[in-house]
């Protein structure tokens, strides 16, 4: 089996291909995703978009990461926020808040060879860190800690990440589903 | 002159009216905007999409506002940070930060019978007030006080913001531009 995952990121690949045991390509197109913070419809629309363009199957994956003491933010935008604010800006964001808590949540679409969607998500609770710690990983690795954890993500090995990782959960709800379309 | 904004926010319509003095109307449709900090990539995109759907000189608007301590952020976001964090909490994002200096920046694009994209600024700096203040307006009025200011645009008379509005200035640069078109 061979899937196409449609992002130009090295890291996601990467994880993609350790945690289901499987080839993976990306592909270097890049799209433009639609403003929203509601997962799914980003994640949907991403997927069209690529299916339009590339005309066969293959999945896309949007990740949200929901700080509960500031709404849905910074969710879909947390990109952005790790762009503008580094990971101890982002930590500076929950200063003062006695609730640090935070899910992160991936949303994978896998457009079939009809052009159908299918969904399948993966979510971890966690709390974000008073200050970014650890040197593995990208994103937000450095300041999320998941639920009976006390260490980021970013003081794992990608092999202890894996236990926990939003990521990871939601690959294997959609290999698991792949598995019987065979 | 009649020209038709692309927006089904009432509030926008009624300041454009206000500011231009001539017939303005709005449209019921929607469309998704794409997810950047670059306004004009925004207001660009939404103009084409508007344009292809409704085949008619138009034009859009985009608001961003930008705290200078925060990088780019809340800008092109800001109305999803307002849904979320209330003024209130745009106020707190500011805590403990020295600097609550931003920028309010309109981008319009206006898309001519030829399908054209014409594109059109009006900037004000200014800063973020520890609290909401004030009754009148909309979205970040109630905590956006203008330079050589002490009221933020929400305890301003519609006429008084005016003076100062960036959605003010973009429009009447918009209007000098098309006055020499006829």
């Amino acid at each position: 089996m061979k899937l196409i995952f449609a992002t130009t990121n090295e890291d996601k690949i990467k994880e993609a291909r350790y945690a289901l045991g499987i080839e993976i390509e990306g592909t270097p197109l890049e799209i433009e995703e639609i403003q929203s913070l509601d997962p799914e419809k980003v994640a949907l629309q991403k997927a069209l978009d690529y299916y339009n363009q590339l005309q066969k199957p293959l999945f896309v994956e949007d990740v949200a990461l929901t700080f509960h003491a500031l709404g849905k933010l910074p969710g879909t935008y947390i990109s952005d926020f790790v762009k503008n604010l580094q990971p101890e800006g982002l930590c500076e964001l929950l200063r003062d808040k006695k609730d640090r808590s935070a899910t992160a949540l991936t949303t994978l679409v896998y457009m079939d060879s009809n052009g159908e969607p299918h969904i399948f998500t993966g979510e971890v609770k966690g709390y974000i860190s008073t200050e970014p710690r650890g040197n593995n990983g990208f994103a937000f690795d450095f300041i999320f800690i998941p639920e009976d954890e006390t260490r980021t993500f970013g003081e794992m090995t990608l092999e202890e990440k894996n236990k926990y990782s939003m990521r990871t959960r939601a690959l294997k709800n959609m290999k698991a589903w792949l598995d019987t379309q065979e």
